[in-house]
């Protein structure tokens, strides 16, 4: 249904401060044979140019946020990001009928979340992609958080199939780290490869279901009535992404010491544990459960 | 000569994105009885309100470069941290004849350099907190800049000892660190403590010689001729603050995976390795040299 692949689209700098993928559109632009593929066009953009020079996640609001088709449609909406997510769409999408099929959008966090592919499909094409890129590359954990495609606020959710969330850490913002642009570069290299094999008829060999893990819920930081933070992620939950939140575990520990603990009554994993950028939301961890994700079940109902 | 100590100022956001020293002021604040000791009086400042609320290290520039005489003397300086110096030098200073004391300025780092105690002045009663500190807290490193104190730009410069930076890593900016915050907090409290016996005559018991690490020069990251970033720092020497760097040792790696190595005829020793506040500058880290730091010899010749 969704062959051949035609163009994807890489991009970097959807957050200004997430260096790694900003270096790695630039080192592609100079190495251009890397990227090129037989059966596909790929093309390089830096997404946030005015954050990207101000090294600064955004200039006016959250870019990754503004790609729901009301907002897109939506006249009124004018700010910097607002306005740059509309000529996204009009050079990558249209998000109804979009030019590029896929696109792969390179972030970076400050949380211990190592390389960890951020897929919101359940079409097979992207299942099989975060399969074949585990497969070469076994420590990526799959994170799997199925929206629909045209309600999705995400820069990836224009392309015809949507596409791919990179993210990899820990990295501070504003900084490289050759771990964490070599990781990033190979699973982008990756998943190139899965599309050429796939477009080409080459076999693929993929396990029919592997683990990774589905997001549940974003966690606040605990405040104050002035709305101040007044505690932050316990130690023993720092840089614990991906391991098991028992009831009972420390969540947070407060500016005085005292703990705070997960009153939940069943397990749960930990993810985007204390990622910098969510602290203006004050959000301190995301839930997610573990799941067996299955390739020859998934389909393409929620997402395109 | 310098006894007693009568006004402590403990300061927290000089760089607004560094959130250890923010809380822990505002935990102060509503803790007082942590700070306060019978032989002087402790003051606690936010010191750079704006950039606190943006959790920007700056808005205009860098305000821990502000405090110069030369600088706070001139009138056409008027960025915003320009007139935040000179509030803050009218507030704690002047630096000529200053009101306070002593000031201690909490920053962290993206760097690995875990618990260190930057000081820039050779006095007597400097270098004794510095070795009560690490007497205290053995992890800690010394960090030794001997600068003239009216000529030097940083906020501690402005105290009538001038005082001590507490730089604490790695962490990102706009995050807290519970062993962060845990290790700024016990080394701030210390300093407090030798400063109670010192004033109060109590023995202190401090060794004549500890070790520690003498700045030399700031290394620049490789550039392209249109003055971009084209190289990072090595995965050999990430995270390696104040391990031996020898000759021949990679420094650098560019994009597109070539090292660099060192090309110096001596060893020496890195800090502030890939910090990203300098990235700004290009600035991959700074050459240490490894010294033994004297007590009994030390003296007020550089600084006041």
């Amino acid at each position: 249904m969704n062959d051949p692949i035609k163009h994807v689209a890489i991009t970097g700098g959807t957050h200004g401060n997430e260096l790694t993928g900003v270096h790695l559109v630039r080192h592609w632009q100079s190495q251009p044979a890397e990227v090129r593929r037989s059966s596909f066009s790929t093309e390089l953009h830096l997404t946030n140019p005015r954050a990207i020079k101000k090294v600064r996640r955004y200039i006016d609001q959250d870019l990754n946020r503004q790609f729901s088709i009301q907002d897109l449609k939506n006249p009124e909406l004018k700010s910097y990001e607002q306005q740059q997510a509309k000529s996204l769409d009009a050079l990558l999408g249209p998000k109804e009928n979009p030019r590029v099929d896929f696109i792969i959008d390179m972030h970076t966090t400050t949380a211990n979340m190592g390389m960890t592919l951020v897929f919101n499909s359940s079409d097979p094409l992207v299942i099989g992609m975060a399969f074949y890129i585990k497969q070469k590359m076994p420590h990526a954990t799959l994170f799997y958080e199925p929206v629909d495609r045209l309600g999705h606020n995400f820069l990836t959710s224009i392309g015809r199939i949507g596409g791919f969330l990179i993210e990899v850490g820990p990295i501070a913002q504003g900084l490289l780290n050759y771990q964490v642009y070599s990781d990033t570069q190979k699973a982008v290299l990756y998943a190139l490869d899965y599309l050429e094999k796939r477009n080409t008829g080459q076999p693929l060999d993929l396990p029919k279901e592997m683990a990774g893990y589905q997001f549940i819920e974003k966690i606040p930081l605990p405040e104050n009535s002035e709305g101040e933070i007044t505690a932050m992620v316990h130690p023993n939950l720092q840089d614990k992404d991906y391991h098991e939140i028992k009831p009972g575990d420390p969540l947070f520990i407060t500016l005085a010491g005292d703990t705070i603990v997960y009153d939940g009554e069943t397990s749960v994993y930990g993810a985007f544990i204390n990622e910098a950028a969510y602290y203006d939301q004050h959000i301190g961890l995301s839930f997610m459960k573990s799941i067996k994700i299955n390739l020859e079940n998934s389909g393409s109902e929620n997402y395109g």
